[in-house]
């Protein structure tokens, strides 16, 4: 039988995934509009904004216009990416972010390259220097993440072993400086995973390492991001990355048609109707992703802010 | 671990449940070009028009021209719908269609109603004519199918009990008629199913019917579609509907969302990855996703059109 989790967390991402690929700039206005929407849906982490070059990504250049015009709600950490240091330095000079020492690790070095213009070795190098950034900044120093974990579009399939070899890298280096991960992330970056993958990959981690929590970042390419996301449940990940609307699409991802994540709302719609608590608002979820629609211009992928919810027609039903 | 069958056949409705919910009339030709299309694709069995009444559908007017103006490629298996006796005629007449008698009983009276204004006890009562009728014109009766078998917009949820009560009615008066029934068809014909769904009832089915063979018809309304074909792939199930580029949907569900079917490009996509043979060409189905984009003239549901496989991918990064 299936190890389903009783209950997940989804940390949402629109607002950055979203923004980021849109080749119109998205007034700032609109995007403070939107996040202070997502802020009233019971989210409880939301990744607002990247630092990262307003030359490559345009969309992100008012990253602290957008973290200084948001209404915060109490309980809700909002979070930016970053890359770099000098994305770091200016994520903490915001003063209003939740900075969490996050460590990540690319399994694919041509991707990296691309992405992040730096070789498999010095990403595994800056690691040090990164853990110890951040205990200086006194940060927790808590997850850890693989991105490409499942194929790439330049290298083609990873293997699990290969996963497995870039845990042990970071485990090793996270030992070394004391530091104790709690959680380790799997991207699937270029949409390459399948659910047996997805099984297969978080399979093999948990049997190294029973006591961790995983969580996957499913983007939506090929189509299999909500049955990826059902894999993932079914070896009981609790913790997601999801866009609402299935916003999103990573521009350096060498395919035009990069998707979004998983939509967040119709991942909250299956969690619910198989009784695993989101602690989210679905129909105020479906109303943000349309939204979304509005504020970036054309249609969006997701399915239940046009096919609706269960519970209205249940209600209905039974009157 | 999963029960996954080594291969899967897949039955095409995308002319069918596409141009059915068509606004404009799709001109004759051009649903002749694409059923032509679909044909070199390895497809063995696609469903290409229904006799219904051409002022409830109007885009299936055209029924028997469509019927007569296809090249026929050998080995694949022509089909139509038909709800009723006249429908039925009609198929009949065209002498081109592969006319198998199939048994249907809607879980849902209030929708068996709005879409075949009938009542569930004439629904039941009319089996034995069907039956006869079938018989008489030498056609083999070897599947029964159960629509809005996990729940419905009017009725709400559809407990598996119900199911069960349906599927010993059937198989009842096949038994009074000496009819043995090969295959059973589960249709979520507006969108209620999720992946533990699909996987109760198919379980209770099984342990209740095992030698039969199982087939799930998948409409995509509220994204869990290629999620409840996985769930249905690890129940063992071989048997799919599916329309290319996700093409479709219901008139009369209730639902000006109704989406259409799970595609069938994405569906073959997840199958193959995961080493379960479908005898098709993944290329060539992504090819007619986009001719059904051109043809119907606006934007598609499916992701492989757009995301591309992956076996360019593998096989450039190999070079």
């Amino acid at each position: 039988m299936p190890n389903f989790p009783k209950s997940v967390e989804i940390k949402e991402e629109g607002p950055r995934e979203g923004f980021q690929i849109e080749k119109e700039f998205v007034p700032t206005a609109r995007k403070i509009e939107f996040i202070n929407a997502l802020s009233k849906t019971g989210l409880k982490t939301i990744q607002i904004v990247s630092f990262v070059s307003p030359k490559l990504v345009p969309n992100m250049a008012d990253a602290e216009e957008v973290v200084a015009g948001i209404d915060m709600q109490p309980g809700v950490d909002y979070t930016g990416l970053w890359l770099n240091e000098k994305g770091f330095e200016r994520a903490a000079a915001t003063g209003r972010l939740a900075m969490k020492g996050n460590l990540n690790l690319c399994a694919s070095e041509t991707f990296l390259k691309r992405n992040q213009n730096r070789t498999g070795e010095q990403q595994v190098a800056e690691l040090h220097g990164t853990i110890e950034r951040y205990k200086s900044h006194g940060m927790p120093v808590e997850m850890a993440g693989i991105s490409a974990a499942f194929g790439c579009n330049f290298e083609g399939d990873v293997p699990v072993s290969k996963i497995m070899d870039l845990a042990k890298v970071i485990f090793d280096i996270t030992a070394e400086h004391d530091v104790s991960l709690k959680r380790f992330l799997l991207l699937d970056t270029m949409g390459w995973g399948t659910p047996d993958r997805i099984k297969r990959c978080v399979g093999a981690l948990q049997d190294q390492y029973p006591d961790l929590e995983y969580a996957l970042h499913l983007h939506d390419t090929r189509g299999m991001g909500i049955a990826n996301a059902y894999a993932g449940l079914e070896m009981g990940v609790a913790h997601f990355d999801a866009c609402v609307a299935g916003l999103g699409g990573c521009p350096f991802a060498g395919n035009k048609a990069a998707a979004g994540n998983v939509c967040t709302e119709d991942l909250v719609f299956m969690c619910e109707e198989m009784g695993i608590d989101t602690g989210l608002d679905l129909d105020a979820l479906a109303e943000c992703a349309r939204l979304a629609e509005d504020v970036v211009g054309h249609p969006l992928p997701g399915s239940i802010m046009r096919g609706g919810s269960l519970q209205n027609l249940r209600d209905q039903a039974a009157a």
